[in-house]
């Protein structure tokens, strides 16, 4: 009897033919062993160079790091453009087409955090060094080092086998860190161009280390911010309190109603469009190997809470959720200070779960807060834009399609997880391009993106090339 | 039949006997009128002195102003003795003993608030400068201008009777301003020297230009910090929302739960010591000349709130009340950040009234939260030192003789009026001293005491010290 494993779920419908270019084994396996010296070289390269796009004196750089890809790409026998934004420029780049096979997009980024504070880092982020079979520098993660592997994956095939199996087109940007202020907008405008069957993105990370995973949902975000005005100025507290309605008391108030003692969401309507989590999903979550009381001790807290009924997984990838990221009010020096606050804010977000949408949640939320204002209060609710969540269907080919490519590349079969952050430019491929998006994360949670030290695991940028080439070859077989 | 007036109400025990000296008031009017341009002056000198209580760079400008009171006090021919703290001195007076009569002890300061921002005064804070018939400087109202009408009077009998129909005491302290806090020590220690029948304080207000007020209640107030931590740094709220308790979130629940809708406080027994509004005090507070309408117009609000079923004035001056001072946690710049935060702060209090205790309200709220805390939270809660309300009976004798004094003095009769203000040092003289407390406010709401442009009408100056004079008289006449 077989062990229960992720791969059981999933139902391939694999075209018998197969007429793909077939890349053995062997031979991939010994084409990726003699280049490891060369790709790691490559990547130091582009790592070496500080592609900041938050800071404005970095901009040439950031210029730098695009014209290193687009030769690479072009290098390989690509054809790569440069494409002028408003802000850093996109790279495209396509291999031919391959009639009657999926066409793939490969989104990425090439720009990198600020790397501040420099003073935390053991050797600077923009001279990349090995250590302990890591590489450490400014973006070795996020993203340089997971997009690369999809490149070099390609450039196996091209050299191994003369061609790819499929066509593989590449939307690499840098604007990422920042928002992808312009990429939106390329999206909506170049459809056409940019048509493809799925959209592979590796920017998320595995499981734990040793357990690579597919990501099959992602919440969605919506971002508010309150604030409440009283009297004109702040008054005395003992002159005016009790006969004054203080915003600070309603700001308190306002947001303790949005959530009840089950941590349930208690704006109307809030659910209607909640997808239930599956049978299979809360199966699959339950079989991971998360350590609940290593996850809490981690965290330095005496235990956990949040929706009644839904596992500590379940509540932070696939249940909405409402966390308040700051309060502000009055006072907040050392001591007393006795006033009546004139005015009171906060910022507070929702997460989403497909099908919810940001839109009517604000609605709702602003119909909710103003049934509820007490005279003497005026009230502004900016509304940040939101994000839907996204969720792509553990039935879908292309997930089985890179599942046997990552346990081909990997050794054991990925575990399919959701994650509870939002990446709101990929609920825009889904939508703007109608294509199945595959998150496949070759890196670790602990790989420092964002932080100082950022790293990622040599071996896991080998094993994200092989499992990157084979899964080139999993898409070529699906059935279209 | 008489007017409806707020003296219908006191039940004066005369004595029939009067063995007092009768200062006649023509007499007493004569000697006010001659010496009008003498005591301006005076006060002009003593506002010159800048006696900036919290500001160590003034303190020989406190000392200063400390001796120029005491030799003041000698120049009438008292005793008067300065009187070293471990801060700014005391000063301590008193007029010969008239056995089988009252004793009285004036209470004040002679020390001023900072006078920042020095740019926004009109004249220099420390130029005493006469405009439209008041006097602008910082401590004409609060404390220096109120408080020598209470010497003025002492003088005006000396000069014109020869001596004082009752023993008048003077307590007057440089640090008001500062909390006194090495005078609450004085009085426990000195209860046999500072014994008395009565406390007499302007340090408060006339209830409106031409209304003089005897305040005869004050609140309380029990002041707290609820600092509340979750993890033990700021998470992703995307990857951890959901599943990991917010501080920010639970001291929103925690603050509403402290009021219900009807603005009643929740911690079990909150209520237990109140003393409830009499139908008196009712019917007097609404028939105050409270225009409730103008309040709210220079409050700028577009309405008021608070405990149901009281109104306005009671909501401020009788009722107990919760108000939040400070609140902070997290991110409170532009823009979106998308944190769980790993604190959350509130600075809030509690105005009491008669007889809720601040150390029992303490007790109540912590085991409040500590009972609403859920898993993943861990709280601190920092307790300032509290203050009772206080509350003078309508049927003193000695509030009876205050307001026949003022009917005298202003021209009209007071009105009798609570605050919701709290002043710790006269809720520790009722205590130290087991006597009542008269609170004869001569200033307006609008003197901007602590403000720039602090003033102080001359016309209530005089009439400060016209009903100062009489009130020696009439509480001489209180059979013991």
């Amino acid at each position: 009897m077989p062990q229960a494993s992720p791969l059981m779920f999933i139902q391939p419908q694999l075209s018998d033919t197969q007429e793909v270019p077939i890349l053995p084994m062997s031979s991939l396996n010994e084409y990726l062993e003699n280049n490891r010296d060369r790709f790691e070289s490559d990547l130091s390269d582009w790592l070496r160079i500080p592609s900041v796009s938050a800071d404005s004196s970095f901009s040439s750089n950031v210029k730098q790091a695009a014209h290193w890809l687009q030769s690479h790409l072009e290098d390989m026998g690509m054809t790569a453009e440069l494409i002028e934004t408003a802000g850093h420029p996109l790279i495209y780049a396509e291999s031919p087409p391959v009639p009657g096979k999926p066409v793939v997009l490969v989104y990425g980024h090439y720009d990198v955090q600020p790397p501040d504070p420099l003073e935390e880092w053991t050797t600077p982020p923009f001279e990349p060094t090995i250590r302990d079979g890591n590489i450490y520098a400014r973006g070795a993660t996020d993203d340089k080092g997971q997009l690369l592997t999809h490149v070099k994956s390609a450039r196996a095939w091209i050299e191994s086998a003369g061609e790819l199996p499929l066509q593989v087109k590449y939307l690499i940007e840098g604007e990422e860190e920042v928002g992808s202020p312009n990429l939106e907008n390329y999206l909506s405008t170049h459809q056409h161009k940019l048509a493809c069957d799925c959209v592979v993105v590796s920017d998320t990370s595995q499981f734990a280390r040793g357990v690579p995973a597919i990501t099959f949902g992602l919440r969605g975000i919506a971002y508010y911010e309150l604030r409440l005005s009283g009297p004109k100025q702040d008054l005395h507290s003992g002159i005016f309190g009790g006969g004054v309605t203080n915003p600070a008391n309603i700001l308190a108030r306002l947001l303790a109603a949005l959530i009840d003692e089950n941590g349930r969401i208690q704006i109307p309507g809030f659910y209607d469009d909640v997808i239930p989590l599956t049978d299979r999903e809360r199966e699959q979550f339950q079989a991971l190997p998360f350590n609940e009381a290593q996850f809490i001790s981690n965290l330095g807290v005496n235990g956990l809470s949040g929706e009644s009924s839904y596992s500590t997984l379940e509540r932070r990838w696939a249940r909405p959720s409402c966390d308040v990221h700051g309060l502000w009010s009055g006072y907040q020096g050392e001591g007393t200070k006795t006033i009546l606050p004139a005015q009171a804010g906060a910022k507070f977000s929702f997460r989403l779960v497909p099908d919810q949408d940001p839109a009517s949640i604000g609605a709702g939320l602003r119909e909710f807060f103003e049934s509820r204002l007490p005279p003497g209060i005026e009230m502004e609710l900016i509304d940040f834009n939101g994000t839907s969540g996204i969720l792509v269907s553990l039935e879908s080919p292309y997930i089985g399609a890179a599942a046997r490519a990552i346990e081909q590349g990997f050794g054991c079969p990925p575990v399919f997880i959701r994650e509870g952050g939002s990446i709101p430019i990929v609920s825009t491929f889904m939508r703007e391009l109608g294509a199945d998006v595959l998150l496949l994360g070759w890196g670790l949670n602990d790989d420092n993106a964002h932080s100082p030290n950022e790293k990622f695991s040599l071996a896991d940028f080998h094993r994200g090339i092989r499992a990157s080439a084979y899964l080139w070859q999993e898409l070529a077989r699906i059935e279209l």
